[in-house]
């Protein structure tokens, strides 16, 4: 098989989404982590249900909007500095440890994200964190008005690459968009960041499943969705690995 | 405005959702609550999903894959007995307590389901139930072959009962269903079952905000969709008093 082009989703693949959670903790001291929990679910599901309602707003909106729904559940005051401060933290995400010197390892095929993230925010998020540098494109689902794991979003790489569906490694590690790109007829990589067994036991050992495990345990582990991805790994680093298996 | 007919979603609006919990407990004793939930919110989120990827299947499939998903993140032991025992308990959920009576006090309109359930556990929940006595039609969102909130899901009330929108009162408590039907451009009363005040009190309160406080966090509360409904009511006893305000 041939692989030309290398492609990542971004929030929670190459960019630690959990890591909003210093800057709410400081803004709502006690509630950082719930908040951070609950403000990801609801960003995801308001870019299904706004997909599905033809509502189509741009990521940085169902942002705002789903950190506004959190904290209003929540009972926390709005204090517009914080609110702005904790956004601003979007674009400046950690990068993953291990995800610049893994795609730099990759140099010999194309090198790109596709986002549900707007062109603002992953333009900003890119220069932030030096991708800039080793990506041929940042590529944002906001031209087809339709978020991930709609079809008509993985369209965009053959569109913006050049390179067809069979010459493409999709890279997540969010199972719902590797059920995505797997539907839509993507090569993938699922980055299986905790195993199975690790959620289980963290399950079985506390004595109230606590929310984070929670969290976890509905976002971490493979979707019974009639998808499996092609490969599965457990971080970044394994990736070139596993790319230079196949040609250029 | 002329209310012609009323229509109600089915699961957490007439039928109890929670009332499962009984028989996942008994099942796997400790895990009742937090089977129930994470069983709930991945069902949703695959409906939303298979729905944005085109790869439709009917309510009982997603429900049985949730199902296992939900067991399998957990660690819990795949038992077919146990497995089926819960699966039948979705053709008995309980109606809550008020329904049979705010149906029969408005019978002078059509009454309907408008369900994401299938035909066949559909028409075995209201054969259950005795709602089959009162009801007009059991709408499942089958034949479009797409789940609510899509607009096509909403197009079938029109189809069946051959009443227009503007002369349709749709009734739900949940809030994506109502973001959907208001989007749809049906009139729309939300069952608001637990107000924002409880569940700030609730989050505040908890030490650490324990997984049930977090699911009701993010599934009660009306969502930041940029829609809202058009009547709140908190039980389905206000609703014949809110309908007779309206020509029939």
């Amino acid at each position: 098989m041939t692989i030309k082009a290398v492609v990542f989703d971004a929030y929670g693949t190459l960019y630690d989404v959990q890591s909003v959670a210093a800057v709410t903790e400081e803004a709502f001291p006690g509630y950082g982590e719930i908040v951070t929990q609950i403000w990801r679910i609801k960003q995801l599901e308001y870019t299904w249900l706004r997909s599905l309602m033809r509502r189509h707003q741009d990521f940085a909106v169902v942002t705002r909007e789903s950190l506004t729904y959190t904290l209003r559940v929540l009972g926390l005051q709005q204090d517009s500095d914080a609110f702005e401060r904790i956004m601003d933290k979007y674009l400046h995400l950690d990068l993953y440890p291990d995800a610049t010197a893994a795609l730099a390892a990759m140099g010999d095929r194309k090198l790109a994200i596709l986002s549900n993230g707007s062109t603002g925010m992953l333009d900003a998020l890119v220069r932030n964190s030096g991708l800039d540098r080793v990506l041929d494109a940042t590529i944002s689902i906001d031209s087809r008005k339709i978020f991930k794991p709609a079809p008509e979003a993985y369209t965009l790489i053959e569109s913006v690459l050049g390179v067809p569906p069979a010459e493409v490694m999709f890279v997540s590690s969010n199972p719902w968009d590797v059920c995505g790109a797997k539907a839509f007829g993507l090569n993938v990589a699922w980055i299986e960041r905790v195993t199975p067994e690790a959620m289980a036991l963290a399950c079985v050992k506390s004595d109230v499943v606590a929310p984070l495990t929670m969290f976890k345990a509905i976002r971490t582990q493979m979707d019974e969705l009639g998808l499996e991805p092609d490969y599965r790994i457990h971080a970044l680093s394994e990736l070139p690995g596993l790319v230079a298996t196949h040609e250029s």
